[in-house]
């Protein structure tokens, strides 16, 4: 039986549906954010209030230092704009944080060693394999290996929506009713979100074809 | 064609002597030190001497805040002592740091991908197989397959020291004229390297079988 799992939790749908589905299956949760100079702190914000309506320990990692290293994307970068549009689209390519997902995956595989946890969960899905190289099934199963390898006892890396799009991600969440109201998605960081980002048009349309109205207030 | 890669340089002797390789074969050389919260910033210091002689960029980039999160190793901890004796005794276990080359690796795949640079190259050697699982050939399979798959371009992970051990990378690095007067390698921090802790053990045994005198002063 698991002794646990760190769940890399960013704020967003995906990532709180995981952290739900994990507390359904695990007695220690724990959940990780990192921040690394995203555009805004909105989604650490909703992170947190996530974290605290589960009920699981949440630490909040700073790493905005190493931005100078390994910025460059309009995520990070106050000086890109951030596109608008749907996933697909090219300009989304803009989005992508080098390396990412291996340094998140590589800090929360640290935390969960040196607590004696001996899994890892993030939420890749299906619906971002075409832009993002760190979300596709080659780059999961290879983590997977050097999880297996990388301490004295294997660190299993858990990926319950690796198949899955967003759509039956929020199918799978509305029935375990993820407050979706807690959680932020949009790109841009102002008061309400401004339904025209990539992330936006994402997410409502995966509302769409639940027939569910999305909880979260649009501009 | 390369073009180019970035060194993880500790300021030890075997990266040390990596990075002397490295300029032997690639034009641009980008050294990465990490500040982990190492138990003393020598380490670092020689790294950037190091860098210097050989004229290539180097940047330190800091994350001690991660300690928190993945503290309890006797290198990052100033309340465990360093245990003395050789590398392959159990107690040199404590200067395992949970993840450190997972984490490591992925910032200089980061700093790589961002800079349009296609290979990562860090130090594991065969003296390190015993007691490091992430210096093991295990490890480094699955990490040329997760940096094979991170990005839209594949980035290289150089690891030529891999099947050498300490006296052989040794020999290499003397026939390159590594000024070893410049690295570091012992586990305290003090103004002459002690000679007795695991780190000196190894680094005195290697010079000893390349009949050399270390040009470092022990106390």
């Amino acid at each position: 039986m698991s002794n646990g799992v760190v769940v890399l939790l960013s704020g967003g749908m995906d990532s709180s549906t995981l952290l739900a589905t994990a507390v359904t299956f695990h007695d220690t949760v724990h959940a990780l954010s990192v921040d690394y100079n995203q555009r805004h702190k909105r989604e650490l914000e909703s992170a947190k209030k996530v974290a605290y309506h589960y009920g699981v320990s949440h630490e909040i990692l700073d790493i905005t230092n190493i931005n100078n290293l390994i910025g460059g994307s309009s995520l990070t970068s106050a000086d890109i704009s951030v596109p608008h549009g749907h996933y697909a689209d090219k300009t989304m390519k803009q989005t992508v944080v080098p390396g990412r997902n291996l340094i998140l995956l590589s800090l929360a595989t640290g935390m969960a060693i040196s607590r004696g946890i001996n899994m890892v969960a993030y939420a890749a899905h299906a619906g971002d394999h075409a832009i993002y190289p760190d979300c596709r099934p080659d780059f999961v199963m290879a983590m997977m290996e050097v999880l297996q390898n990388c301490d004295y006892n294997p660190i299993g890396l858990w990926t319950p929506f690796l198949y899955l799009d967003k759509a039956q991600i929020l199918q799978s969440g509305l029935r375990l009713k993820v407050p979706y109201e807690l959680t932020w998605t949009c790109y841009e960081g102002r008061e309400k979100a401004c339904g025209k980002c990539g992330a936006c048009v994402e997410r409502l349309e995966a509302f769409k074809l639940n027939n569910m109205e999305d909880p979260l207030e649009y501009e």
